[in-house]
């Protein structure tokens, strides 16, 4: 059984892909609403697809030019195979059919759940949660299906399905990487056009809307109304969706690469039950697994009371989500005994071969498992209603915006102290356990549930559109209410959702980081090399520009929906009487477009630096390893800047949003109930404005950046001196061998033949003597390795000839 | 001649406060106005005292608890001298002397430029830049009479005033290191409660006065307009004096301590005229003759129209600056070219020793110099008045206070772009021509010009002042007028200041950090090591919680100074009719009270952390070395992140306050002129306020946070590891021996002793061979060097014993 364990993940895939279209189906026959209704919701569902036909044509530009350019690549290069082009169309195909694919049941799901909030509110969260689920398991089910396809087909094109050496394991796993550097370059378009789309339409929306025109939000007369809603799906569902999707297969792939390593440090092969792959099928396994697990998770899901409130709704959620944890906690301890030998041998730098059992193993995964759990609670207090942070924003609202934005900036900032000393203490303790084989399996035990976070993410959208749709087809208030709850918990969830996200992402990319130093060789990053350092900085430029320009890009595209919206409340009579129909498709055009353009300049940035990097200086000749840790710098300083930027916008900008709603319920101030349409509601609707971009646009991208830049470099690094350290522990790998010469006869002479083994570093000698002609005497020392010196005495206390 | 030049930069020194006393002298001889002019400046005079002496009560607890550290830690670890203690105690009571007398002058300078306003313009400046002249030449001169009086003191002490091996020279360095510890922390605090001083009480007395009552700035009837001028002197007098006397003192430090390696690469010791401490002296020689040079260029800033606009003061101020920085290249050139041998030998790491040209050296310095007027050029780009980015900020007001701030976080963001890559390029360039040497020599070179570049940064505030004590004392228009030209021009060089006071803290950071990494003697900092990784991310965490906390603090204390003011417009009669005389020294003393209280958690953060990082793990057990490792990959995470985050606060500040300035003279949004009291208008004045604690608290402390970080870890690097690898280079650093033994007969035996010599990691090796007793045997190889392995042959070909 164990020897089939390969295929194991695809089939947990393909039954969480078979659930997923059960559930989609269930979804579907639901009741989709009366005529008015459903008119909007169609109108969303085209807004979403056209956007989405849009962005891939665009894409499908983006794949071609950069498969032809890893072609070339690997002809040029022998030790890259022409397989990753077809690796990385499928990881490019297979991330944007999850995004697909969720899009879809999103649009749907909104108006069934809207109909159901009609009858009850554990009817409307069935279905927003299944429709979420849906995404959820889409996205896990297409990651393990593909990546565990594409792993399987190489092991067999490259290995001929059997375990050879780590050289050729290497092989496969550098051509698997393509898989995920597609993935992660659609992620990246994904989430930064997204993040533009749907800021650009909600501001738009607002400023005339609201502001100008005085009309409540989702009113059916605002043009760009439509717009908003597709924006929530193009951004919080597909975008979000791509960026897990990404972050899932990386997580794999990273573990699988450093899993290999350990088959490395342990002499170059191990014997056991999986044909001496186990370390590099357990990620696998795990995420396998998780699919499973999060399917339970899901199923628990569920509330019976009909005047349930945001807590009891919450509780569903934890319940749900808490159990797939414990679960995963318990699989990983299966896992982990039954496919790792019982102690195994990891290099740790510096230190040398280190003996670890595969219990410690399973405690970097329980260290995974913890990060992803307190994140959510650091980032829920920093963001969450009624939390102290949130009332001194609200506090500090009274004294105008000014203090607001200064109040929110500052708690974001504050947010990376607790957060940082988290991610911090899980890679020391992570690679204390077992090394950045533990790093990488701490990120995939994290990740295994997956597909349970993202039906947690997507419902919360969902219900946001449910509720839109209920505000335009003008549906009775209680409607509003039930989907305002549901709403509401999205909210939480989105922010809790944002710091897995983070953390997933900061965990995956240190993962990669170790895989990125072992393919190349390198001797490790040491930032006492200037070029390194200078490097390090740019590195941690990169995240700040790349905020800067997505800030922008929204501001801009922002600018051309007020036009457009100012335009049709101009030209269109009986727009504000509701008897002339407002022209959504337009507002929709504007959106597609200026987030498809502005998403340029980011992802040129993302994309260009490490290739300027990396082919700059070698077109100069530089050597190539220093080459490698320069890169290795930028990477580290790409990560460390973009995960304390990522919490920063993130946190803010939750904060902000948060602060602005605890003025719906009323907040104290100064003594006095304060309300909406106060002096401080107005303030803090500015801190609100400019939290939008900060964690819809500019702090999700941190994540996608990070992560795409580690996998660029671990892309390019066969390039840059792969394989060159790509012998196996354990094994000899340096004879040296000294000659010493007596001059006995005139033909004939003594010879003192010392062979020094290096063996891991470690020296021992052995010394043969013979005589013969000097002829022969050289050939025996050749055959017994590196002649390093040759003396010849004159006699026995003088050298008369020396070389070295 | 060449002997004596140890005492030149003293004799320079000297000659620069002998100008600053006749300066000072020939300023208080001007005429300081009438009464109530007087009492004004009186005020503001007693209340910075107030605050300085306030400050340094608490300061000099600070100064006594630290001593007692540094005196213990030098009782327990052999290679701390209690010497430091002394250098430290000077260190603090020099820059604490240097910030009074700028404080002095430039509170006494603001009457008598208001004053002189009343006749002409040029008058003025001659005044207010005489001033700023003074504090110029007293933070230059006490720098560098305070650290080469105690190099001298110390080489003498240590050395007995000749040279004797760099390992002696180390323990001088590191002794020394005292008096820049003692200069850092002082200008911690002075930086931080000046920052909080002045923008609680501008922020306090715009929010009560100009918002909530409605009187103009600096209007008497304003309880916390003292406390608002004393801000001035406080923060940007006191803050930027106390700022650039720790960098100054910290670069040439640093230059000295590599200057020290530069000796130990070249084999232990040189001969040239300077008593073979050229490459030492050089950095003290190049900071003396800079304080000439600024006095001459202190000597060109003069106008003589009274007619003359801002662009012509700028003029003025530039010919002085551009003239002094080409004096300090041709001083470089001939400094250089004179006390360097003509090659040199340097170690590149991972390159192996180099020869090096003194040529080179000039080189890097003329990197610095680059460096230092890009800079300024980039910040003037990103924060002047009429420039692109600060028009679009003004064109985003139009829609309100959130694109406003959006539109200028996004200019603080990209400008890092071009100074990133300045800073990267600097570091590789300079590195390149003459190691860390050279990065080290370019920060003392763009550093030698600093007393002219604190003339003019102090000229601003006190213009500002003078200006302020025009509008109290209800002068003729023309005299706010004149007073406002010099104003504005000190506005932009306030920005170019703070751009030129990053710069040279990111280089003075690097040159420490090389100095910290030779001290321990550790191999590099290898970030692939996942404690240093960890420390990496905390580092970088670092200034972004800093930042917060410093913009909290301004918040906490603003509120207090808000309440303070509707107090007394409440409670004191006649107040607002110009007939109750407000307290102005209860506002003055909140300020004080609450910036000093809110100084100590920033100061702690700043101190605690690399102390826990250092000692916490040595209480632990961990090994020193991979300690140091920690530590510098804490050190270069704070260097990163806080050189960011410093770009990023400075300049979004400055161009939200240009941006707000822009509407005094009138802009055009959409076509229409749009001027102050227009919605657009408020929208700016919301972005400033914010802007306010970026650019005046947070952001400058960056500066400190940066260098005080690499001091500590330079002060603490002789405990985790200094002098382990004090060798000197060139010489034998390994001697290996190998013995192989043949039993010849029961007493005697044959041996074979081969000695391997590594000198700079080369190996040779030499054989002997001697017959004797075992006793005699072992005792040869004793002799010869370390013992590796002994080999007892049993016949030719096998071992019987083999000890490794």
């Amino acid at each position: 059984m164990e020897s089939m364990m390969i295929y194991m993940p695809i089939v947990m895939a393909v039954l969480g892909l078979i659930y997923m279209w059960i559930k989609k189906s269930w979804v579907m026959k639901q009741d989709a609403g009366d005529g008015k209704m459903k008119e909007i919701s169609d109108h969303i569902y085209e807004g979403a697809l056209a956007f989405l036909s849009a962005e891939y044509r665009l894409l499908a530009i983006f794949v071609v030019i950069v498969s032809i350019a890893l072609a070339s690549v690997s002809f040029i290069v022998p030790t890259t195979h022409i397989l990753i082009v077809v690796a990385f169309i499928f990881g490019a195909f297979f991330s944007a059919l999850a995004g697909n694919i969720g899009m879809k049941i999103a649009t749907k799901t909104n108006v069934r759940t809207t109909q159901a909030a009609r009858t009850s509110l554990p009817n409307a969260l069935k279905i927003s949660f299944g429709g979420g689920t849906v995404m959820g398991l889409g996205v896990a089910g297409l990651a393990v299906l593909g990546l565990t396809a594409f792993f399987i087909g190489f092991f067999h094109f490259f290995m001929g399905g059997v375990w050879t050496n780590t050289m050729d394991m290497t092989i496969v796993l550098e051509t698997l990487a393509g898989f995920s550097l597609g993935a992660e370059s659609i992620a990246l378009f994904a989430r930064v056009g997204g993040g533009i789309y749907t800021k650009a339409a909600d501001v738009g929306a607002d400023l005339v809307g609201k502001v100008e025109a005085g009309i409540p939000e989702d009113d059916p007369r605002n043009p760009a109304t439509i717009a908003d809603n597709v924006g929530d799906n193009v951004g919080d569902v597909a975008g979000m969706g791509a960026d897990l999707f990404g972050s899932y297969v990386a997580t794999v792939l990273a573990a699988m690469v450093l899993g290999n390593y350990v088959i490395k440090d342990m002499g170059g092969s191990i014997s056991d039950a999986f044909g001496g792959i186990g370390p590099i099928l357990l990620p696998m396994a795990i995420a396998g697994v998780g699919i499973i697990i999060s399917i339970i998770g899901t199923m628990l899901v569920k509330i019976s009371n009909n005047d349930a409130k945001e807590s009891q709704v919450m509780g569903a959620l934890n319940k749900g989500n808490i159990t797939a944890i414990i679960l995963v906690a318990i699989s990983c301890y299966g896992l982990v005994t039954w496919m790792l030998p019982e102690t195994m041998k990891m290099e740790f730098f510096g230190e040398g071969l280190q003996e670890i059992s595969s219990m410690r193993v399973f405690y970097a995964t329980l260290v995974g498992l913890i990060v992803g759990g307190v994140i959510s609670a650091v980032t829920e207090y920093y963001t969450g209603l009624g939390k102290s942070p949130i009332l001194k924003i609200v506090q500090q609202s009274s004294t105008g915006a000014g203090t607001n934005i200064i109040a929110g900036l500052a708690t974001g900032m504050i947010s990376t102290f607790p957060s940082v000393l988290l991610f911090a203490g899980a890679i020391w303790a992570s690679y204390a356990f077992a090394g950045f084989y533990g790093v990488a399996l701490a990120a995939s035990a994290m990740m295994a549930t997956t597909a349970m976070q993202l039906a947690i993410d997507a419902f919360g959208p969902i219900s946001d559109n449910a509720g839109g749709i209920a505000e335009m087809s003008e549906q009775e208030p209680i409607v509003r209410e039930r989907t305002d709850i549901l709403d509401s918990v999205g909210n939480t969830t989105a922010a809790t959702g944002k710091g897995f996200a983070i953390a997933s992402a900061a965990l995956t990319s240190l993962a990669l980081f170790a895989a990125y130093v072992t393919f190349t060789g390198i001797d490790g990053i040491n930032i006492f090399k200037a070029p390194v350092l200078a490097m390090l900085f740019v590195g941690g430029m990169v995240p700040v520009v790349f905020s800067a320009l997505a800030m922008n890009a929204v501001g801009k595209a922002a600018m051309e929906m007020v036009q457009e919206v100012r335009r049709q409340f101009r030209d269109i009579p009986g727009i504000m009487e509701g008897t002339g129909k407002p022209e959504y498709d337009k507002c929709v055009a504007i959106s597609t477009k200026a987030s498809l353009k502005e998403m340029m300049l980011p992802g040129l940035l993302t994309i260009g630096f490490p290739l300027i990097i990396a082919f700059l200086p070698l077109a100069f000749g530089m050597e190539k390893l220093a080459i490698a840790e320069m890169l290795g710098g930028y990477m580290a300083g790409v990560t460390v800047s973009g995960v304390l930027w990522a919490i920063f916008q993130n946190n803010a900008g939750g904060a902000w949003d948060n602060a602005k709603k605890s003025f719906e319920a009323g907040v104290e101030i100064n003594g006095e109930m304060t309300y909406k349409g106060s002096e401080a509601h107005k303030a803090a609707v500015t801190g609100d404005t400019v939290g939008d971009p900060f964690k819809d646009t500019s702090g999700p991208s941190m994540n996608i950046l990070i992560k795409l830049t580690c996998l660029i470099g671990l892309v390019i690094a066969p390039i840059l001196g792969g394989h060159t350290d790509a012998k196996p522990h354990g094994e000899e790998i340096k004879k040296e061998v000294k000659v010493e010469i007596k001059q006995t006869s005139g033909e004939l002479a003594m010879a003192t033949i010392t062979t020094f083994k290096i063996v891991d570093g470690k020296k021992t000698s052995e010394i043969e003597k013979i005589e013969g002609t000097i002829a022969e005497i050289e050939k025996k020392a050749k055959e017994a390795g590196t002649i390093v010196s040759v003396n010849v005495l004159k006699n026995e206390n003088e050298i008369i000839e020396s070389k070295q």
